[in-house]
């Protein structure tokens, strides 16, 4: 067993970048002891190269993400966002051959299919457990967890801003307000029409889908929260039922439908009792019956959280080909 | 990517065993294109080699572990229980170059660090998934998913015969009634009294500490819920809270402190709301915050699954390795 050091390169050090390079020193030596890896943080591309950054190496910073992709990490972070730059960053980095580890949905949406057989052919990992439900290990849970079982359902919560704004207009506040809070506590997408209409959700159903089902995806709806307003929170309080952004999966002729829209819930749903920034996924298995997972599907730190254990997950992989 | 067919051969054939030769045929296909690892059942080693099993070929079947540990397989899945034979299965498995799968929590809480340090040696894996908390993959969760993470405390319901027993004291029965019940539904112990004196969740809590924990265990409190009376039940009900048999890790001055007993909940507390058969962790990560797993922790199926997913793992490994 080597301890052989897995060199990081990071693309990005805006929210979830910053807060994982922060994980990283913090946690360092425990990975070390507990999983037997020891990691070091390389290069580091930023916007800005004259900003000063907690926990940051100045010397480490560059703002040209070659610096980054073709020195000398051995797994590269991408949490750049988008999906032109950040694709390109991903090939290049995959065709060095190395392991990719990202939170980029909107990536994995439009490319993901194209990335996973270059990443194949390089014989390279990519790890993108932080691109679906923040901290919640879903991603690994139906990768690895339930391999053994069809999955015969899928539905939850899986845009944690929608949820806190829904969450805050049951207290009182209109939509934007609402957005507003969102927005300053820092888990709003930086374009919050992504959050409002639906499609970050539906970008992260179409993961989910595609690891919890073989069949192809046949049909997709998609409707955000934006016409929600403060009576139809009343109008379903009156009601005894609750109204959550609900993204599911149903098998249908010829494939799965993938669903994402406002739903009234009745209090014994699971579902029903998720607020604030939370996301939950209810996973019904042939075998395994319902399981829920719930956790905070945004934010900074259970992002960084979940970039890390895939880092860590590949660097294990390491020592054991070495 | 060579599909090399994994061959599993099985020690015990009771109600997890059954469960699993079932699982096994009905998801093959699946597993072999999803997964690209084809998955062949061996010798199964039964007590009775004259009963008739659906879905075992009798020729498959021998009273001698012999034939299982040394023939001709890869992994060995072992359901026989207990401590003496088990153990002694499973150390000459691992002599013999086998990976193991395992739902024995009473081995591994028993005699789990000699086995893995064994494992270690021999270069072969121990799979465990199945041990805690049946269907839910909270092993994987704890060693994969929050590798990043520090866990700072971890709570549960993680003996399902208990829950449901408390449950059906909930509706009016007594707890001898309610015990009657579930051994008729197949999820009590072969022993109750390891249920309902809380070896069971005190040997899983074990297990989960280690994962979650790198600090010693220096302190247990293990209580049943057998002095739970009706009286109890109702007494706790017009008070507004709900009784359930909790497992929880603290940390405590040189190390955890584990504890499994009956408390009293409020309604808000996550694990108040669990009924039945079904077992829930909460863990608390100082980065992801406050995770909830839930699902079923017992029965014949969704243990079965865990098994399989474990094999699934193990059988991918060997692929990559070859």
């Amino acid at each position: 067993m080597s301890a052989r050091t897995t060199r990081v390169g990071l693309l990005g050090c805006g929210v979830v970048g910053s807060g994982f390079v922060e994980l990283l020193m913090r946690e360092q030596s425990r990975i070390a002891a507990r999983h037997g890896v020891a990691l070091e943080l390389g290069r580091i591309l930023v916007r800005d190269g004259e900003k000063v950054r907690r926990h940051v190496d100045p010397r480490a910073v560059t703002t040209n993400a070659i610096d980054v992709l073709d020195g000398d990490c051995d797994v590269v972070v991408e949490l750049v966002g988008g999906v032109e730059c950040a694709g390109a960053y991903v090939r290049r980095a995959i065709r060095n051959g190395r392991d990719v580890v990202t939170a980029n949905k909107a990536l994995l949406a439009a490319a993901g299919r194209e990335l996973f057989d270059a990443a194949d052919r390089s014989g390279v990992a990519i790890g993108f457990e932080a691109s679906v439900c923040g901290g919640i290990p879903i991603v690994r849970a139906l990768q690895r967890g339930l391999a053994g079982d069809s999955v015969e359902s899928l539905r939850g919560i899986v845009n944690g801003t929608s949820n806190y704004i829904l969450s805050r207009m049951e207290d009182g506040l209109e939509l934007d307000e609402a957005l507003r809070l969102a927005q300053e506590r820092g888990f709003a997408e930086a374009d919050p029409s992504m959050d409002l209409d639906g499609v970050d959700a539906a970008q992260k159903l179409r993961i989910l889908a595609s690891l919890a089902f073989e069949e192809p995806i046949v049909a997709t709806t998609v409707r955000g929260i934006r016409e929600i307003t403060r009576a139809d929170i009343d109008d379903a309080r009156a009601s005894g039922v609750v109204i959550r952004h609900v993204a599911s999966v149903t098998r249908v002729a010829g494939g799965v439908a993938l669903r994402v829209a406002p739903e009234r819930l009745t209090a014994s749903d699971p579902l029903a009792r998720v607020r604030d920034e939370n996301n939950a996924v209810v996973i019904h298995g042939r075998a395994v019956g319902e399981l829920l997972f719930l956790g905070r599907g945004a934010g900074s730190m259970p992002t960084a959280a979940a970039v890390l254990s895939d880092v860590i997950e590949i660097a294990r992989s390491r020592r054991t080909a070495a």
